[in-house]
């Protein structure tokens, strides 16, 4: 691919992921994208091929961001696991202030509205949750490994709660447009799974 | 309003909540309403004026729905609190299985989709929520007065971050096409908010 089209590809993509997180796939449609992006139907389908193939190239990307910061922030081993968590949790909601909170999760906005209509797109987005649960998991783990969670806690089945809870403060923050419904299920999450008096876990600063 | 024209109001409303359960705004459309309920444009407009007073209309009848259904559950005090609590997700997670899980919460859609993009839809959404919020305030008010909080729950916020949370496991049910998201969910919230050893509190059977 040349680098004129490289970047047009690119551009389609990152207008997909801006768009389908703040409106409907309905309310998107391919020619306010396409008017959006500058290009025209046929370059998009010399592209992509199909409407699902896009799709299915935007979720890649938001899942390659998302990947880089689970890696940046919960993978930051100067932090105690638990406080990792706080950060991510913070850094989530920068990100929704940062857009006035009209943009949500594109793999909440889409599994709403795709997932029990197309099975590819339900594979894949269930996929996408997966390995973000593997990412708090695995934190969840390290705070259990040094006491930071409370006795008889199971990091996979808090990881599930956190991230499917995480999903319905997406949506009301969205709702309210505002940072309180995120602040309030994450306080109560994190309430829940630490003990009253954790320890001084390494990195605990 | 003569019967029929009645009926035909009823029909359009019906429909509304059927297909804005499952589908989002964009992908139902106006036309696909009209022809599944067999009604002309210019009926719909007679009775609605607008497709924002429709649904509002649709809004209105799922609530009325909702509050005969707190009512009937959360308000049985035949149960305990928790019990009602237990209950109440029991059933919303049979009624999500009744329609194969690819219906999920009118609420909930409406608010991802046209929550931040329309003022008086949104303002709407969110006394929905708060009424509802209400019915779990009181149902886990009762459930502390006697006993069966853990010590410091504070019923408010617990009742926020259920139904926070709640929308996100029902996103997640639609996706996956099954029940488990919403009883990971609720068995996580359930048991961090009662003691390890409740007490048997009146009518807990």
């Amino acid at each position: 691919m040349g680098r004129m089209s490289h970047e047009t590809r690119e551009r389609l993509v990152r207008r997909g992921v801006e768009m389908l997180t703040e409106f409907s796939v309905g309310a998107t449609g391919l020619d306010r994208l396409l008017r959006s992006a500058g290009v025209t139907k046929g370059s998009f389908y010399h592209f992509f091929g199909s409407k699902q193939a896009f799709t299915l190239a935007v979720i890649d990307a938001y899942e390659a961001y998302f990947e880089a910061r689970f890696e940046r922030i919960l993978g930051d081993r100067q932090l105690s696991p638990v406080r990792r968590m706080r950060h991510w949790i913070d850094e989530a909601v920068r990100g929704m202030a940062r857009h006035g909170f009209r943009r949500g999760c594109l793999v909440g906005n889409l599994s709403q509205e795709l997932g029990p209509h197309d099975a590819v797109l339900r594979e894949r987005l269930r996929a996408v949750f997966e390995r973000w649960e593997g990412w708090v998991r695995q934190v969840l783990e390290e705070a259990r490994a040094c006491g930071e969670l409370r006795p008889g806690a199971d990091p996979a089945r808090l990881a599930t709660a956190f991230l499917t809870g995480w999903q319905g403060a997406i949506l009301r923050a969205k709702l309210e447009g505002r940072a309180e419904p995120m602040e309030a299920f994450a306080s109560f999450f994190l309430d829940a799974v630490t003990p009253a008096d954790p320890p001084a876990c390494r990195g605990a600063r």
